[in-house]
């Protein structure tokens, strides 16, 4: 059975919206966009690097998706992230996307139900399924039990407003797994689902 | 100058709200109070002895200070906390609490302005000032630079609703200048304004 690995970059407060780009995610009048720039460090770099290293699928919610498309297929292909996002199997839960506009190569649009797909998909030989960012998406997966693990980044900010993880999910036990801090004040988290 | 250290239970999605009893707060249908009891443990323990050793006051917003008023006084005299929170300098900032209201020892209301009245204490000479949940009163004291010192213990689950910490605070940039972990999961991090 695959594993399913849910990573966020989150505030302090809780908040995943827009951590890589100032335009990335607007919504609600976020100004904040790129606020988990200045944090980036080795240590993230290499605990990515190991998780993609892992990981031959990666798994989208619609909005997620399209920011991605939009930028990866043009990012220096030397970029270890834009090597693995542009060549790995990707999916996208979304019942309004048309094929015509999937242009980002290995790409599926999952338009059934999405927790019947996703558990198919759990049940084929492969590596890990990575999901990243996708907020409303991971509400659907931890509800319905899908997510074998969340490595969670939280980094030493307070943003006070933005869209944050786990709204309205309902209550769940975890247990921690993994915790180090980077060098730049970022704890970095692993939780899986307690037994 | 006294330091004010804002000290929290939190869920994984950052609800403050009820941690120690069911009927602890109720508000909005909150259904999950008592929360953090089956994580606390020695790790926790040692460092709130620790604090409380540093701590000649403790500061509260009103809706606070009513449940522990209610509850502290009749506590078993020998808990440790019982014996600290009963003991110690308290404020209460509160605009409609009357003094008759008031009958748990060593408490001062705050009726002024509450940023002037802190500033005030803060000069001072004593020990740290605590503050214990008190969400509203934690927005107020991080927006007006007030707060020293956050001390968060995030435990391993995710509540899905209730009262979250630092909603509607300014963005504002922390270091994080401590992160252990307990035996039940959870992890004590600590946080000082961003110099």
């Amino acid at each position: 059975m695959r594993r399913l690995v849910v990573i966020e970059f989150l505030s302090l407060d809780g908040v995943y919206q827009a951590p890589g780009d100032p335009d990335e995610d607007r919504e609600g009048g976020f100004a904040f966009g790129g606020w988990q720039r200045p944090y980036f460090d080795e240590v993230l770099g290499g605990m990515a690097v190991e998780g993609m290293a892992r990981t031959d699928a990666q798994l989208f919610g619609r909005k997620t998706f399209e920011k991605m498309a939009a930028y990866w297929p043009n990012a220096p292909e030397a970029d270890p992230y834009a090597d693995h996002l542009n060549n790995v199997q990707k999916y996208v839960a979304s019942t309004t996307l048309r094929d015509e506009d999937v242009t980002w190569q290995h790409t599926t649009v999952l338009r059934g139900d999405v927790v019947d797909e996703i558990r198919r998909i759990k049940e084929q030989a492969g590596q890990n399924i990575g999901v990243l960012g996708s907020g409303n998406l991971v509400k659907t997966l931890a509800d319905n039990d899908l997510v074998d693990e969340y490595d969670l980044a939280v980094y030493p900010l307070v943003l006070g407003s933005g869209k944050r993880l786990f709204t309205g999910v309902e209550m769940r036990t975890l247990e921690l797994t993994d915790s180090r801090t980077t060098t730049t004040g970022g704890v970095l988290l692993t939780y899986r689902p307690a037994r």
